[in-house]
């Protein structure tokens, strides 16, 4: 039986989420609660890894399991038997033919900022970036990295993929009513290069300290060359927040 | 020379706000930084302590020290060697006679309670209660809780003190208009006896399943004896907000 499973954990204390030996991973904690669920080694297929300190509001993952138990209480033994900073919050079973990296039909990622004083509260959720940021010029920038581009000028370095062409559905900031230096920035795509939204953040970032301008984006993503675009911003600001089928 | 420190710290790392041997707390923290930044020992006087994985938005402290620097230098020197925890928000000059407990005006402190679905990314920051709770019901508790009346009922368990009588100028109930299950209490008095803030959101929380009417709140005062109250509730809800003088 196949299974389509949705969590949430605090990539702060993670390694990133994919599997390694001998380090704390997301993924390594999911499996090894599973193995001692069902006794048996499973391997879990996510939408995709995350990097090092980057958290995940919904994210998913696909995994084959025999065993006699309903989502419901598979779910329940998972989440009594993982850390407190993972969260299995849904089970349901699926077809034997999903596959829950190659059938993504986007995903969705933001990102947070906060423009004031150093909250120690919150710095492991929040960049803190703690200066002014010309918000306005950086929300136009959003328009020109909207629609189908070849990112490959906001990819990783020496990454070598065929394709680098991905559609970004829509790019939003989203700004708090209650709070004016706390700005979130929403990311919906068909898909995302590694490293691709904190490198539009970090060039987002310059646009707003004034060192580049809205429309430099144009001529970033027509180079084609990582070295282009501005530097890769840190990862605790950043949330996978969903990923669509 | 005596100064007067606001600081804002995330105290899910630390036992406490109040320095022990051997363990790791704030004011342990602070001090140390103190002692780094001036080559003496200094103590600290905070408005009050916290207890263990307690936060704190603007705790403030008086200190005194001789040493030839601008408060804006020594904000800087502290900031950069204590942890990413723990931050300085401003120091200032004060009169000798200024004592950082004595003279308190008032206080405030905030309880931020999710009664949605468990939320492993904040779960340090934000009581996981997880479930419904009758919140028009705990709001009419909190109009019996403001006023000058004995909290003896609601303070920390053997604690002997001659005097139990405490002002709540302002307790109220702040919903979060973009979440429903979101809800945040705060509480505005002129001192808060230990334990007292969590006691009274222990006593809340039953009043909100049900278990208790809001007016019971009345009898509970009257009894002036802890077991007549609720529990207490877990820390990591808790922030101290602001110190007033």
């Amino acid at each position: 039986m196949r299974y389509l499973m949705t969590f949430s954990y605090d990539g702060s204390g993670y390694k990133g989420y994919q599997k390694q030996p001998r380090v704390k991973t997301i993924q390594g904690e999911i499996e090894k609660a599973l193995k001692t669920v069902s006794n048996q080694n499973i391997d879990i297929h996510a939408s995709g890894r995350t990097d090092a300190k980057v958290h995940a509001i919904s994210q998913k993952a696909h995994f084959d399991l025999d065993m006699d138990i309903t989502p419901v209480k598979l779910k329940e033994a998972l989440n009594s038997l993982l850390p407190s900073d993972i969260y299995i919050k849904q089970i349901e079973e699926v077809s034997d033919l999903f596959h829950a990296r190659f059938n993504v039909k986007a995903k969705e990622y933001i990102y947070k900022i906060n423009m004031g004083e150093y909250n120690p509260i919150e710095h492991k959720y929040v960049y803190q970036y703690n200066k002014k940021l010309d918000v306005v010029e950086m929300e136009r920038a959003l328009k020109y990295l909207e629609g189908t581009h070849n990112f490959k000028s906001f990819s990783k370095t020496l990454e070598d993929k065929e394709d680098y062409t991905r559609t970004i559905v829509q790019a939003n900031l989203i700004r708090d009513m209650k709070n004016v230096n706390s700005i979130v920035f929403s990311f919906l795509g068909t898909g995302f290069l590694r490293y691709m939204v904190r490198n539009m953040m970090g060039t987002l970032i310059e646009i707003g300290e004034g060192k580049r301008k809205s429309e430099d984006i144009i001529d970033i993503l027509k180079k084609e060359d990582r070295k282009y675009a501005g530097k890769t911003a840190s990862p605790e600001g950043l949330y996978l927040k969903d990923v669509f089928y």
